[in-house]
This record gives C-alpha cells, structure tokens and sequence, in this order.
C-alpha cells in the first residue's frame, strides 16, 4: 500500500513580503503524516488571482490532496473565496449554519453588533461541503474536482487546527485507504551532525531500502529519524528493531528517545522523581522559563524564576555578592554558581539553572566577546558550572544557552 | 521600472513532515523586498532528486531569480550538491578557500580533527561560483543558465543570512536594474480586523491601483500594510500621503507607526522617557521578560522579572499577602495588584507588569475557566488592572496575555 500524496497551498502576500512566519504547514504536516498522508509539496503564493489558478492547477496533477489555508479573511486584501468559487464553477450562497455561528461568536466574545461583512462571512460557494468553524468566523470549503480533493480553510493557526482535527482528517481517513507513515525519533545533544553520521556510518549503510534517516540539526542538538512510508507487512517491526541498535550506538549522546523537545523530557524526569526546578537568568532573560512553562502540567515541578538582568536583581534577589560582581563580572563562573545558590534558596527547589553571557550583537570586549556564556546547574550539594564561546546572533546565542543549559540539568538530574 | 521576480525553493524532508518551522523564507522574504525583489513563490520539497529537479525546472520558468536553501550538510540525506552539479552539467572538485575555511572552523570552534566526511564540504561544482561561508563549512554555489540566476545555500539560518546579506543581495543589485519596492506599515491593538476594515473602508476604495492595502493579524493586534512594488515616479511621496491619512484614521487603536514589534515599541519609549520596567509573572512564565530581552539593549531599560508560577513565590519574592491568595484566589485583580506592586519594590522598577491566569488545557473550573487572566500594570502611584477571557490552547493564550499587558504598559507609559 503506498501513501497518499498531499499538497499545501498558503495564500497571502505575507508570507511573500516575510511579515509571517509559516507555522501552519509544519503542524498540518504532522498531523498528515501521523494520519498516513504524505506532504509532497508544500508552494506559498500571494494574494493574486492568476497566481493562485496556477498553484491549483499545478498542485492537483500531482496530488489528490490538495489543502489551501489563508485568504479567507473579513478584509478586502481576501480574494481566496470567489475565486474558489469561480474556479470550480458555484456561486456565493448564505449557508444558515455558518451564519448561525458567525452571530454566536460575536455575541459570546466580541461582544460588539455584527457589521455587512462579518455577514459575508457566512457567504460559500454552492458547490462545495461547508466545514463549519467552531472557533471563528470562516468556514471551511471542501470542493471535489476530477477526483481531486481541495480543501480551504483559514489562516488563523487555531481555527485551522480544530477544522484539520475535527472533520478534514477524518474525512480523509475515510475516503482512502490509507497506510500507517513510521517514524521513530531520538534527540542527541553536544555532538555534531557530521561526528554523529561518521559514528552510524555502517548502520545507515546497512539500512534497507524502505527505512530512511534523516537528521535534524536544531541549535546544538540533532534529531535522528528512521521513517518509512512502504506499508510493507512487517516494516513496524523492522524499524524498531533498527531503532534499538541506533539507540545502542548514539547512547552516549542521547536525550530522548521520544519525539519530544528537550523541555518535555525535563518535565519527564522531573515529574517522576518528584522534584522542583527554578531558574535565574541573564542573559537568556526568562526563556528557560518560558520553555518549561510551555509544557502543559508544568506547575507541578517548576515553581518560579529570577530574571535578573540588572547586576542589582542579582544581589538582591538572588544574594550574589557584590565583591564577586567587581572582581569577576557579571558574566564567570562565580556569578553563575552563586546564582545556583541564590535560586535554590530564594524560590526553595531541589535543582536551578543559572545563566549570564553577552548575547550581542553589542556588548562585548576583548576579554569577554559576545557569544561568552556562563552556565551552572546545581543542588545544595553540587553545583557544575560550564564555559561556552557562542558566535554571533543574538537569537542564536539564547537558543543555544538555553538548550545546552537544559540539558547539564538534565545529566545532573539523571546522575543523582 | 517593473520589480524583478523571485522564487525560493527549500529542500529537506524535515520540512514535509513538520519536524521544522520555515523561518529562513521569512526573512529571505524580508530583505529581498527591501531590495527591490518581489518573491512571487515558495516552493518547499523533499530530499527527492525528481521533486528537486521539477522545482528547479518549474520556478525558473516564471522568475529570473531562484533562491534554494537546505541539503547542503554533510550527512548523506544531503542530496542537493551532487543533484545540482549534474543539473547543471559540471563537475566537483575541491575548492581551496573552502577547504581553507572548513579546516579553520574545525581549528578554532569546534577544536576536533576533521574526518574526510566534512573534506567533502569544500567540494563544489566546476561551473559554479563559489559563495564562501564565514559561518560554517558548507560553501554556497551561484549557478547560471539560460539567463536565469540559482543561488544554492544552507538551511542553517544564521548561515545563509550572512551569504545573502554580504554577498548575494549586493550581487543580485549589481546585476539588475531594481525599483525599490515601498512598504509603510502601523500596528494596532484592541481592535478586530472587521471592525478596522469598516473604520478605513473608504480610504481603502480611494487607493489608487498602484498600492495595496493588507490587514496582517497576529495575536490580538493587526499590522496594516500599505504597498508598492510599481516603481513609478512620485508613487514613494503618495505613499508616504496616504499614510498619514490611514494613521489618522485609526490613531485611537495605533500602537506604532513603524514596521516593528510591540516590544520593540516599548523599547523605544522607555529609553526615551529614561524609565525602567520589570515584570511579574506568573501564567506567562517568563514569556513578557523574553519577548522584552530579545530586543538588542533591552538591559537599557529592562531590570529583570520575578516568574512566580508557585504561589509560595508570589509570597515570598513578591510580597502577595496569603489572605489575598486565600480569599480571592492567585488568579484575581488583587493578587495581580499586589504583584505589581511587590516587582516595583523587589526590581526598584519604574514600572511593572503582572499576569496571573489560567492558560490550559487543564486547570479550569466553572468559576475560573481555562482562559481567564487578570492583568495588571502599573507605577508606585497608579495600577491599572484589566481582566480578559480567552478561549483554549495554551499557546494562544500566553501569546495573548503577553500582547495585552505590553499594550496596556506602553497606553500607561504614554499618558505619564
């Protein structure tokens, strides 16, 4: 059984002028792929008639499945509906249920009266199913032509999500016979992509023409995926066998071998040994944070950070010592360790991470140039403390303090 | 003076099964408009010679410029080097200066021997122009046929941006003569995009065909962009009219008139007014004090947060008395208030933000449904509290809450 072949549209000079970052075609990726459907093409095209008529066209020769998001917007700048509507040959009708909702969301929410064109919201093509949004005010359109599926939906990321989930999959399911896409993935970290391909040359040799792997570097991490999409009798078992020999070889290096971030796998093992986490940041200014409370659930083993950006909040807050500050500087070993100290005691948990660096693009010095990055993590009985030399990029440089922070917390909690 | 057109291909798996979040075409996206090139497509595809070789074929047909990023590294899911030499009929061979860099990379940062697996980085085809990488070791390759430019360079975003910034970008407006292409942008905030269009809709009717209107909305805030890529003379002076006609009509909801983030708004007039800012935070976990510090020289003006998801720390650090945690809840204006008023004293801030909500999926109950957040901002003689009720995902909602309370600080900062 081979897979289906699925292709993305995303419609809007958005993304075309960069003021939007895609994060739509990634999650519908996901969710496709889990579904048995693979993603083929994925194209982005501006809000321009003959421009979109091309990708229709062209997208549907190679695939069945063809799922557009974007353009279905209130504003004028949103030519998606009629001209779906012109392409499949229909004409704009009220549909009562669509109409329905758009009146209930703006008397629920918006708490404001419904103008003319939150009306027109309710308008779809005659010839089309109606996916109704549970979340906003425009309907999904699902058109069928020459035995090709087109589905349209909006571009809000949450209101595309609840159509995909709750009626667009499944109706896909239904329609094919679809087979199960295996992946398996591990999460490395502090080793580079080229030293990991040299280490499982042989294995990835060995590999059978029905399993591939792929590696994901991500800000000093590599992600390891054997996928196969052969529906092959037997394949499920094959690649977990390959998956256990490949853990086997990369253990050292191992985080995870879950397809998860390195914040989930935090939780994880946090959670079931029944510890508490606080940080105090610098230089990547409440990202940690952030990246911990991310995961739902996260209450239950991180209790709070100092964000310390002025020295001041560190002796305050935190208690490192003004004579450390003067002779070391804000950005050394010392001041790193003492905020261990500080967050352990201040916010009363078992384990903290502490962070200061120069994050640039400015800031730096001979002596300390940007990309100089502190990091401790510690309990009250031990605290290890690691020097890093980042490059430049600002962004960057907090990805990876954060990532390689989180993960000497990690060897410390699973060394205890 | 027509633009000139641009199609940018990505290439990686990783990108069709959603491991990976596009953010390179964004910003390719962004500094080629600046420079006068409309990107007319995305196209993204797999690591699939056929389905590389259809893209290169198909976008090369519209668009004199074709910009390719990722399957450059050195692992051998990489196909692209060894396609596009053969693409476009050449050889490899080594290319010295490359295989300079790639030795001194290995040298300097990564303090490893080189295995001959990164050797092949420095090989590149025969027919090529070689764009050197002062970031890493994959070099980028500038290929030309039948009057057409492909410039092929690595995914990884720090990489390519600084191959476009020095040298593709000034190669490309050596070789075309490029209208520049106007962008005037404002941000509003507090209002829907139905009710703006409403608001502005006969402006809108009255621009001339020569500049676009879009509405880009994003997390409870809605850019409008006015635009013109048609290069005629006075088109720069008409824009710059119109827009000061749209600002005046939406000038109550107008957060800037720049093309910039909310954050970097805040930025601006804090340093201005010489003030400081900390934040409390407890449903957005450090998220306000990263979207703060991701601003180069946030430290100007930014004294650091108190992220107190446990309640003890909204005790302890923050001084939020237990009778008001107990009768009203960590979720209520008072606690909000409080926590206000303890960043002000704990951060000796001019001042603060907090947030306190419940963000989801879980944690809900009929009287506190996931979704509601308190809101407070304030100075040691002013504290203005706002409640707000979201709807579900998590991610939503932090995003949200963090948008409103940086409106609500900077409409307070404005009216000190």
């Amino acid at each position: 059984m081979e897979s289906v072949n699925a292709s993305i549209i995303t419609i809007g000079d958005e993304l075309l002028i960069g003021q939007t970052i895609d994060t739509n075609s990634a999650w519908m990726a996901q969710e496709l792929n889990a579904a048995g459907i693979w993603v083929k093409r994925r194209v982005a095209v501006g809000d321009d008639g003959p421009d979109i008529r091309k990708a229709l066209d062209e997208e549907s020769r190679d695939c069945p499945i063809i799922l557009i998001t974007g353009g279905l917007g209130p504003t004028a700048d949103d030519i998606t509906k009629p001209l779906l509507c012109d392409y499949f040959g229909g004409k704009l009708i009220v549909n009562e249920e669509a109409l329905e909702n758009v009146k209930r969301i703006f008397e629920r929410y918006l708490k404001r009266p419904l103008i003319e064109r939150n009306l027109k919201q309710a308008e779809v093509p005659d010839n089309c199913r109606v996916i109704q949004n549970r979340r906003g005010t425009a309907p999904g359109m699902w058109f069928e032509k020459d035995g090709k599926i087109f589905v349209s939906m909006p571009g809000v990321p949450f209101e595309m999500k609840g159509m995909m989930t709750e009626e667009v999959i499944p109706s896909l399911q239904q329609r094919f016979s679809l087979p199960t896409i295996h992946h398996r993935t591990l999460l490395t970290a502090g080793i580079g992509e080229s030293f990991l391909a040299e280490m499982i040359e042989s294995f990835e040799n060995a590999l059978p023409a029905s399993i591939k792997l792929a590696y994901l570097p991500n800000y000093g991490m590599v992600k390891l995926r054997l996928s196969s999409r052969s529906g092959e009798t037997g394949i499920e078992k094959e690649i977990d066998s390959r998956f256990v020999t490949l853990q086997g070889l990369v253990k050292e290096y191992m985080v995870t071998n879950r397809d998860e971030t390195l914040e989930e796998t935090i939780g994880h093992i946090l959670k079931e040994r029944n510890k508490t986490l606080s940080t105090a940041e610098s230089c990547t200014g409440g990202y940690i944070a952030h990246l911990v409370t991310s995961i739902p659930g996260s209450s239950a083993y991180f209790k709070g950070s100092v964000v310390s950006y002025a020295n001041e909040v560190k002796e305050n807050l935190l208690g490192v010592r003004t004579q450390t500050l003067n002779s070391q500087g804000a950005v050394s070993e010392e001041t790193v360790r003492e905020m261990v100290e500080g967050a352990l005691q201040a916010l009363k948990t078992d384990f903290a991470i502490a962070t200061s660096g120069i994050m640039g693009p400015d800031g730096g010095t001979p002596e300390k140039p940007v990309g100089l990055v502190w990091i401790a993590v510690g309990t009250k009985d031990r605290v290890e403390s690691k020097r890093f030399n980042f490059r430049f990029d600002r962004k960057r440089n907090i990805d990876l303090t954060a990532n390689n922070a989180l993960n000497m917390l990690r060897t410390l909690v699973l060394s205890g």
